[in-house]
């Protein structure tokens, strides 16, 4: 009897992150298939088997649900890309890989990078969810002494690290960069770092 | 007789920039006074002593004036910024206080660098008036030995510095980043460009 109370509260908990789940996963797919434009409410909660009323528990607006299936996506891609393989991984291929591979979105997924660099608040969704795991692959960097870096300097760093790669991302959309900017954004990126310019020469080389 | 045509058609272009450029001075005053928010078409042309009518000769939107009043101003602050005084001035202390007194503006003059980051296309008005004197900058330390950068990554790395830059800016302005963050990017900003860590940390105590 005494536990009743407790499981209900965690059984209803998990059915609100079930259907949130499943109205992310329903916009998420309609999005990749017809973009955001056209896209109405009532398709979603359709898609996701979900009452057309319920979607204001969840959700405040369309715009609301597509910023969180942006920074889901984000955070998601971000949270992979910068955790180690094996703990002697070195951090600056981790965080050139990381950079290299998400700046590369904008040309192997142009629907979701226009998506992202046309947000209303592309910038604040994108720090919000890719801020912490960069934080922490700087911070693993810094500990292991292959980055140089004021420990104070290292929120200005990424938040600079990641606006520079929204800006190219944004150029790359646009057609105003050509091939190959995110190799060279993630060498230009390691510098910053604090790594000598041959240094990073060196790991972007090997992640090549 | 035969300049007669030519000279009307300068002086007629002359009277357009001149009409041009009073909008957007009266533009630019009233939104210091009072802000964008309740700014009305009919008040910028009454301060700038213009028919209401012939604002769209010269303007969309009121948006458009915005952007161009912005655009105005950061193109002037960005000349003045990277011009070096002297020939021989060192380009990196002329990119360094550029970069330095930049991003400053989001704790000098709030105001602006609100509009500035909340401007609907802030990153082009931006990257279109400020890359051009930015990667003059760049290129003339380049060329000096001063900078380290393949000419392939110019274009990349003045993007990623100017994106990062605004990043910095709104992070300033929404209280996310406290007083210093300035010189610590223009710091950081020369290592991108080459500087080895020792060098860009004197660069920026010369500055300071």
């Amino acid at each position: 009897m005494a536990k009743t109370p407790s499981r209900s509260r965690t059984s209803q908990a998990d059915r609100r992150e079930r259907t949130r789940r499943s109205l992310l996963d329903a916009g998420r797919r309609l999005i990749a298939d017809k973009g955001v434009a056209g896209l109405r409410i009532s398709e979603i909660t359709t898609e996701a088997d979900v009452a057309l009323g319920s979607f204001y528990n969840y959700f405040d607006t369309k715009e609301d649900l597509v910023d969180a299936v942006v920074g889901d996506t984000l955070a998601n891609v971000a949270t992979a890309l910068s955790t180690k393989e094996t703990e002697d991984q070195d951090s600056a291929e981790v965080v050139a890989t990381a950079i290299q591979r998400f700046v590369a979105i904008a040309y192997e997924d142009p629907d979701f990078a226009q998506l992202l660099v046309h947000l209303n608040h592309s910038e604040e969704v994108m720090l919000g969810s890719v801020s912490p795991p960069a934080t922490a692959a700087v911070v693993d960097g810094l500990e292991s002494g292959r980055f140089k870096l004021e420990p104070e300097a290292v929120d200005i760093v990424v938040t600079t690290i990641l606006g520079g790669a929204l800006s190219l991302m944004r150029a790359i959309v646009m057609g105003r960069v050509g091939p190959g900017a995110e190799l060279v954004y993630a060498e230009h990126a390691l510098r910053m770092l604090g790594l000598a310019p041959a240094r990073a020469r060196q790991v972007v080389q090997r992640i090549a």
